[in-house]
């Protein structure tokens, strides 16, 4: 469980990642957003997609127990993940890419396209895509400035819609997020979170036909977005619907960049159902 | 069933409404698309639909064997359409209106919120939308004026997306549409065609704030778009799931306006899930 799956650490030629697995089945790779580590996982969404398969949490290099340094682009942090599936012998699994992890989920599937069976890329963004993680938009540094605001206070300002509906959820996920006490990830530092955001501001280049690069992933995903993403707005996963050739879309009311978590019971029904599907294609 | 329900005419006042009904349970009212009869409702969908609730088909003043004229104004058919549900005593139902259908289920749950519980929009637009239904845009019109395309294949064309994956569904959905032998409806001729274009240029203009009206509707609605919907583009359905307060969006990939034809098994195990909800909230 979320809760008390132990922390594993991976040794490989170059680095040493930390992991935990639990639940019994074909295996969902979790792939985590900005700054977040093993404990920003919400049990109520991993739990529930452990029952029938095995949820792998991963950090990549340089956040939590990794080491190695932060790599200041998305490919950098695709180099980590195959090094970390590689020594674990996992050839091929599901994908579950939340925000920055979606784009790492992205970057995998273009440069091996076996390695992915069904992908899901929630509040996330292709290559190419706008408005990606400004920190500096008035919207969020409002939140990210405020000292009053400390860590797990501030995800519930900006993971959530400013209403008091999504608020309240978003309470409830910082509360869920406290649950587990012992065997905790370091929170991110700011160097962390430097070389993540050149990674975004990297990510928002792109050359040739914009997405043209989507079109090749054959892969069935489902893109999921709080239809009011301050962090990585909804129009984003638009262009991953409209571009990806098999992909349905799924967004959710009143929420933001965290609607996964404050619609922890839909996300996991529409997650599981779509895991569950061995159609070609993604509508389920 | 759709193959068999006959078709029944309700007296009110001032028109007679030609209708079928079938299945037990909560009522789901159907509203239907440009110049369609009560024989363009696709079996795959609405059969299903009717296990576990009653499936109501109407035809709108003008159309089919219902009298009257063709109303120029989405709300003049929102009008006949409180006319047939207050006949027969029908005070509150779900409602799925697909394309103009879509329209009018808007126009009524603004002028009586009570009437609708859940609202299922496909395909359509709300007031102020762009580009709805110019079937004079170059990539309809080789379809509708092609003489070689008569009848249902004109459908085939254009509901779906240029794909052998896409036109291979719509095959299908003309021979489901094709099984009902007897008791059809004669198809819409010119003069519905005419007035519910008029209708839809009408839809488009908008006064005062563009979609501020949708901001009132507090029903949970599910919205399902075709992403390469050349009828009504799916920026309409994205409009709508950021403007409704209370909207989960789905679009399905590799499908046009027909979507919920090409995917009517995923379709249908949505829309089920989504109308059995009791939430207050719209995802399920």
């Amino acid at each position: 469980m979320t809760l008390n799956a132990p922390t594993q650490l991976l040794r490989t030629s170059n680095e040493t990642y930390a992991y935990r697995r639990f639940g019994q089945g074909a295996p969902l790779l979790c792939l985590q957003h900005f700054t977040g580590t093993l404990d920003n996982w919400d049990p109520a969404v991993t739990d529930p997609l452990a029952s029938g398969r095995e949820v792998i949490l991963f950090d990549n290099a340089g956040v939590g127990r990794s080491t190695g340094k932060v790599p200041a682009t998305i490919s950098g942090m695709a180099s980590h993940a195959f090094a970390f599936m590689d020594t674990l012998n996992l050839s091929s699994c599901d994908v579950l890419g939340f925000s920055l992890g979606g784009m790492i989920a992205q970057e995998m599937v273009q440069q091996r396209p076996s390695i992915f069976r069904r992908m899901i890329l929630v509040g996330t963004a292709p290559r190419g895509g706008e408005d990606i993680m400004h920190l500096e938009k008035p919207s969020l540094a409002k939140f990210l400035q405020d000292p009053s605001l400390r860590g797990y206070s501030v995800l519930q300002k900006i993971f959530f819609a400013p209403t008091d509906s999504s608020q309240t959820a978003g309470q409830a996920f910082i509360a869920r997020l406290a649950e587990r006490t012992e065997d905790r990830d370091a929170p991110s530092g700011p160097q962390v979170a430097a070389a993540q955001l050149a990674a975004f501001r990297e990510w928002e280049q792109f050359t040739g036909e914009r997405f043209a690069g989507l079109r090749d992933i054959r892969q069935p995903a489902l893109v999921v977005n709080g239809i009011h993403d301050a962090m990585i707005p909804v129009a984003n996963s638009y262009h991953l619907a409209e571009n990806l050739p098999n992909a349905v879309l799924l967004t959710y009311p009143d929420s933001g960049h965290g609607s996964l978590f404050q619609f922890h019971d839909s996300f996991v029904r529409q997650a599981a159902a779509f895991l569950a599907s061995d159609s070609p294609y993604a509508p389920y």
